[in-house]
């Protein structure tokens, strides 16, 4: 018997029926003596219409009235969801975000969670009843209504399961789990058992979009053990927790992310003087332009060539700024690559196996693909690459971190 | 420079268009210096389509429940017209039922408002914004949402002018105001500028569906004068207040109202001892049927005949239950006439004018129509009379009393 807190998406509440199946599943936990504490997003489409309501009155919707509006959405399905409940015999209690008192900063669209009390919560869970919380709203110490951006709701279940001191935090979705990497693009990618939270936000910052980063910071930061799973599908899901996986067999690396649309800037021949690399950059980020990996590397004539990434959208825009910018910056020329992508090797392992950088440009070199940057960090390894080979370098390198799901094959066979 | 209450209906607010014209309406008393509080539905449809949610859930949804999923209405009401006033430049401020404490009891979906807190209101006009109120809402002492049920909205928008002491409680609806009878009937009906709270009651109940008769009991109650007016259409409406008209060509009566769909019952031949009328009417009032006029009218020979009449819906269902009472009331029969209607004179002015009812009766025999029940309070006579001749009589009580609208001819010869 444990206190779990469960969260579900739009897509798993999209719908009576959908909403009728999470019930059963909540009530499968509440009869193996589970206290559940349920936190439900709003039925899917349902912000797209309130947002498109909100815009036809104004282009720039007033974000303290935004917020009124748009936390109705969750507030219809709690009540649905308690109704689901009650007609399977399980007693059911919703709560808006104000209710629960999920006390939050005043920065309306956008609010960060101050304080939660969870004594009313513990109440109705002494008295035997499912707990449903409207996600995603809170309110301030004025008693405004508050929301709290893209994933809250995600952030609402983290936050409700660390004060409440839950076992555990399961964030259901329409996919099983983490994998090893997209299996898109990788058909025998292993579904995770465990994974750490520093894994998860790289393998989330870099492309697998499970959960919301900030989700996972705020997990990892109150160390309340997160459970990616499927609303639809069974199976354990993957547990994202502080622990390393203490399995003998503990593999080196959890997974392999990569980044599709990326572009490529250099900035060439610019002098090895200081403050030469935010010269470069600075103007770039103060335009909201989001710079992602780069690289510096002074050649033995004392010239540099400084070379980043950015998203391929925006790399027209950015390569208009450095233009703009090359007489001024004694610049040699500015050379655009929009055919590049990233690929990342990520796992806590990295840190104890040696060997793993090496292991990975020989795969890569094997295939004749030619790497044009390298970063590092503690727990994972990018390499920025022809984008027209990120198939090939993401099967290679499964395949040579064995990475794949052996089962995979034996079903196969059968 | 007034305070002035407005509620505005689920028509008043059914699309952007609409709301936008609110807004306008609003900004032209804003423009005049008055303090305005508003008061408004959930979007016509909006509690139907959730209400449809619910019961394709289950059959009789969970009470609390209801009132959290139909709550929803209002909130997005009250958001969209706040972005609507602030986009026409006019401060504005949405309050839940919750956040401006409208206390009620916890009898979920047709509570009862105890108390209201308008501190917070008070201070928002103070800075000279436009509040804005979700109709129809409250909380009970245990912070769980609770509604008002039929008629909640103007219920909130009375109570808050009450609470406030307003000067005036305006409710815009899809009429013009209160006429002295349906101008579906009588071409000619007039648009009252005033009539009291004991008049528009009867008006009300008699089949006049202009405001919800509990709104109107209870701005009488509390004294809070009440005006009717039309959202789409310009025009100072009907006031409903304590006062008499005290103009000298005050008129005996204020209007003529009618319900069309009746059905009388006679029992006939009960003994005339102690306890029959109980006797009769107690089972069909136990069944949940709403009795209107009654007459009992001892015979001579010491027998008696009781009549009264029901909706004609519910008129089978009756007699079923009275033909089944008959032996034991030893009744001689029980008779059932489909084909009635109910036509009644209003107005304060009776009290003070004489002859009233001798004029009305002889107004119905020049018109050979036959009259088969009367009953008679301080303020109304109602017939009961044949369905058919229902439009003639009211037409000829409308001329004999003078209500024509002196502008109609006038109207029509220019």
């Amino acid at each position: 018997m444990a206190l779990i807190v469960q969260k579900y998406g739009g897509t798993s509440v999209g719908s009576i029926e959908c909403i009728e199946a999470v019930a059963k599943k909540i009530s499968e936990f509440r009869d193996k003596g589970d206290d559940v504490v349920v936190v439900v997003s709003a039925m899917s489409g349902e912000t797209n219409r309130l947002t498109a309501l909100a815009m036809e009155m104004m282009e720039q919707p007033t974000p303290r009235e935004m917020d009124v509006l748009l936390s109705t959405g969750e507030q219809v399905t709690i009540a649905l969801l308690c109704m689901a409940l009650e007609k399977r015999g399980y007693g059911a209690r919703s709560f808006t975000g104000g209710q629960v008192r999920i006390l939050t900063d005043e920065a309306h669209t956008k609010a960060r969670i101050r304080e939660i009390d969870g004594s009313r919560i513990q109440a109705q869970l002494e008295q035997g009843e499912v707990v449903v919380v409207a996600g995603f709203q809170g309110v301030d110490e004025s008693g405004d209504i508050t929301t709290l951006g893209r994933g809250g709701s995600d952030i609402t279940a983290v936050a409700l399961a660390a004060s409440l001191k839950a076992e555990e935090c399961q964030i259901y979705t329409d996919v099983k789990g983490v994998y090893t990497t997209d299996p898109r693009v990788v058909e025998d990618a292993k579904l995770l058992k465990s994974i750490t939270f520093e894994e998860m936000l790289e393998l989330a910052s870099l492309g697998t979009k499970v959960l919301q980063i900030r989700s996972v910071e705020f997990a990892g930061k109150y160390k309340v053990p997160l459970r990616v799973l499927s609303t639809f599908e069974e199976g354990a899901g993957t547990l994202i927790s502080l622990e390393e996986d203490t399995d003998m067999e503990d593999p080196a690396i959890a997974g392999i992310a990569f980044e599709r649309d990326e572009a490529k800037l250099t900035v060439a021949g610019v002098p090895d003087v200081p403050g030469i690399a935010y010269n470069v950059i600075g103007p770039v980020s103060e335009a909201g332009i989001e710079v992602d990996v780069i690289v510096q590397n002074a050649a033995a004539d004392g010239s540099n060539d400084i070379t980043f990434t950015v998203k391929r959208s925006e790399s027209d825009k950015t390569k208009v700024i450095l233009d703009k910018l090359a007489s001024s910056l004694k610049a040699k020329g500015v050379v655009l690559d929009k055919k590049v992508c990233k690929v990342s090797l990520v796992g806590v392992g990295m840190r104890s196996h040696a060997g793993i950088a090496s292991r990975m440009f020989k795969a890569l070199a094997d295939e004749n693909i030619n790497i044009q940057i390298i970063t590092t960090s503690e727990i994972k390894i990018s390499v920025v690459i022809e984008e027209k080979y990120l198939e090939l370098a993401v099967r290679a390198l499964h395949s040579t971190f064995d990475l794949g799901d052996p089962d995979y094959e034996k079903d196969l066979e059968s």
